[in-house]
């Protein structure tokens, strides 16, 4: 029950992975990563949420290229959470996602008020958090648009900014308050935030929003009538094909990237502002990531396999691979597997610039990692060469590959660590540690791993085309495309 | 004939791979490295030489860690230099390799003039080199002990200095004059470099040298006695047992690591200095690279998969993997495939410091790269976990690893490019692309490319300890060490 039996979560899970990279990539965004702590962002998002509402009224909204992996963060597979996952055929971002966890939630409970947060911003002082969104659910059962409000400590151009009307003040709880809003003010310029900052009298959009979601579609019917027409067509298509239709995809990628603040805050009389003092933050670049992690005594953050001479007030995120630096100042350094990012943090917004020259170039480094994960585990690739590939897969106990056939390419595997169960056209047999098995091309076989050992597999592949989309799935335990 | 035809050349070719580091490694240092043009240094130098003295006639001094690379990198195997490179145990600065050249010389050819050069410097002006070694090597005919003097071109502090003689001119030819040398000055400090710069009565000592092997003999006897008895020692030892014995390993592990500079030079009477005007650097850092290498029109020196958006006078030193670098300045990045640098120009003598940690931890990175290079190829790990490891191997045409067993590991091949004659145990066989086989434990093997195709090979190995000393060879093609 906790806060209140009506009230749900909506964890917006569907951001791009530009401005970490090269940690985040466009299949792998900023809320999939563990750049703060053992957890990852939506895992710590969804820890929060959890001290409010249970996780049976926790919903997850996010796209096709990233359902698998925030499914398995979230211990989906084992844990249920599939169900309360919200596919969009593609991000939009958060207008749509919300008018459709909206219209979900309504049809389930006509009373129900949504939590609706980002899944990777970084808060730190969970009570405080709880004590806000307790407020915050009395203030949306009322009918108010609440949004949380950060109190500003630095200029920062890159949040909106809330002022808050002082004299229409809401009942509170404690020292917290609501304010009707007088106005939202777009990211300013620096003079402006300096300004703002002094007044004191403005907050920070932390983009943490209460209301009903019968309210949420009241607004978005006087402001936003077509989206949440287009909206309501995608849910009941959805519903009557069970899944992402060809045509609810045409659809969607016709509606307009909007987010709620235009869509409907700015516009509405029914916003309400609770200030909040539990320390937030976005974590919109490489050197924001220095406001909110612990730092060593020259004020650096240090990650992974680093040796430092002397720097200071520096990023110095690695990992396995050995990164040495010596004295520098003030600056970023990013080390993954397969790219490294080297700028001042003054420049670290323009990590943009970057990803946009490797999107023009079709560059992978932009669009995936050296490992990418699978609901059955991951794989790496390890080599590459005219006409071979060699990989690592990684097979979760428990878990099976779909059973599937390549046209242009066949595969030899040695089993490294664990026992595969293996599936090879009409045979059946089990790989110790150092034997190996010839997939001829053309021929059906699958992997699994029922055991509770992680499996580790080297696949060497041939074959004049090696391309990941050279597979006809024929059965899937994930729910996978099937192609025949 | 060329010169002179008691003219050698001595390529001193023993530098360790501090100062380069991660792009050198300690058994992989600067004469090795391709970091200007298509060549590596010690080819640079090699074809420099041959302006000057035939490959008969060129001797190149080197220890025995990297006698296998400097005599691949000299193509030693295909053409026959090998018999003309000598192996020192370890080590131990110029003069006692100097010493063993002179006395391999002075038997040869009593007439002998040694040519002695480091391996690992950058000179621009091929026609001018030859003009000042011909000069050089008739003072050296003379008695004299010649030195190649460089004029400054600004206050650099890691070099030595050299004072003419002005009254002391010796007949030149053309422009090109020698004078008696009045004084060496050990590396200065700023302000010393600065003045000297400014009086423009002193000389860079470049560390290329003319003598005859007889005369710097001689002047060992008189001012290294016990130096040049136990080289002689050393010499009379390996001559008997035709390499390099543990008697031999331990005499020379106990000679001090001494410069010829501070042995004869900077006490004889018979120093000579040719000032030459072709464009010499020892590189000595990564950021002195900046001023011999082409450079972009920001001031950059750029090699490999680098994305920049506006950095400047930067060292950005790639390769395959891809490093994005934004709006740095004077900064140097050097990334390899498994360590990168990042530092300011201005502390990339620093790095010294970063070896020093690396050697303290016995790190891997300090030592070797992710590729190793073999007589016969090289190999590259690509994976590695808890009792297993990837390696690519690479066999040149017509190259043959050596009969060989191991006690503690099994061995899994794939063939995936080019073709293997294979002995496993009693079986010969060829194996194709896509074909494999398993080597079990303690089992002779052998792998063979007597093709004119380069083989590629996945080796996985399994087994309690993969080190690389688990080794028993029975057989070898490149004279390296049997143990059985």
């Amino acid at each position: 029950m906790k806060i209140n039996s009506h009230l749900y979560a909506v964890i917006l899970a569907g951001g791009s992975g530009t401005r970490f990279w090269p940690l985040s990539r466009e299949l792998y965004p900023k809320q999939l990563l563990r750049i703060l702590g053992d957890q990852t962002l939506i895992q710590q998002t969804l820890r929060r949420t959890l001290s409010c509402v249970p996780t049976s009224r926790t919903f997850v909204v996010t796209n096709r290229s990233q359902v698998d992996m925030v499914t398995m963060q979230l211990g989906g597979w084992e844990r249920g959470i599939q169900e309360n996952i919200v596919v969009e055929p593609e991000g939009r971002n958060t207008a749509p996602a919300i008018a459709m966890a909206a219209i979900k939630l309504v049809v389930q409970d006509p009373a129900a008020v949504m939590l609706v947060l980002p899944a990777d911003h970084v808060i730190k002082g969970t009570r405080k958090f709880t004590e806000a969104v307790k407020l915050g659910t009395k203030f949306a059962g009322d009918g108010h648009l609440v949004t949380l409000g950060i109190r500003p400590t630095a200029p920062e151009t890159g949040y909106g900014y809330i002022k808050p009307n002082m004299r229409q003040q809401l009942e509170g709880q404690g020292t917290l308050k609501g304010y009707r809003v007088r106005r939202f003010i777009e990211k300013p310029d620096v003079p402006k935030a300096r300004t703002m900052l002094r007044s004191g009298g403005y907050l920070w959009n932390s983009g943490i929003f209460l209301w009903k979601a019968s309210s949420i579609l009241d607004e978005l019917a006087l402001y936003q009538p077509r989206l949440l027409r287009v909206i309501r067509k995608v849910w009941r298509l959805q519903n009557n094909d069970a899944g992402l239709s060809d045509n609810v995809i045409k659809i969607y990628g016709q509606l307009p990237s909007m987010p709620i603040d235009t869509a409907v805050m700015e516009q509405t009389s029914k916003a309400v502002v609770v200030p909040v003092d539990f320390v937030w933050s976005d974590i919109g670049s490489w050197s924001a990531l220095g406001d909110v992690a612990s730092k060593t005594k020259a004020g650096n953050v240090v990650n992974g396999n680093i040796v430092d001479l002397g720097s200071e007030n520096s990023v110095l995120f690695g990992n396995h691979r050995l990164v040495a630096t010596i004295g520098l100042k003030d600056m970023v350094i990013v080390d993954t597997p397969d790219a490294t990012l080297v700028c001042p943090k003054s420049r670290a917004q323009d990590v943009k610039g970057v990803v946009d020259i490797l999107k023009k170039r079709n560059a992978r480094e932009q669009l995936e990692h050296q490992s990418v994960f699978r609901p059955w585990g991951s794989y790496t690739t390890l080599d590459a060469g005219d006409g071979y590939k060699v990989k690592r897969l990684t097979v979760r106990p428990g878990a099976k590959l779909s059973l599937q056939r390549h046209r242009k390419r066949r595969e030899h595997w040695v089993v490294v660590r664990g026992k595969a169960k293996v599936t090879c056209g009409d045979q059946r047999l089990e790989l110790t540690i150092g034997q190996s098995l010839d997939i001829p091309k053309a021929i059906n076989h699958r992997i699994e791993n029922p055991w509770p050992e992680t499996l580790e597999i080297i696949e060497v592949q041939h074959g004049p085309y090696l391309g990941e989309d050279d597979i006809v799935r024929l059965q899937d335990m994930y729910g996978r495309e099937i192609r025949s």
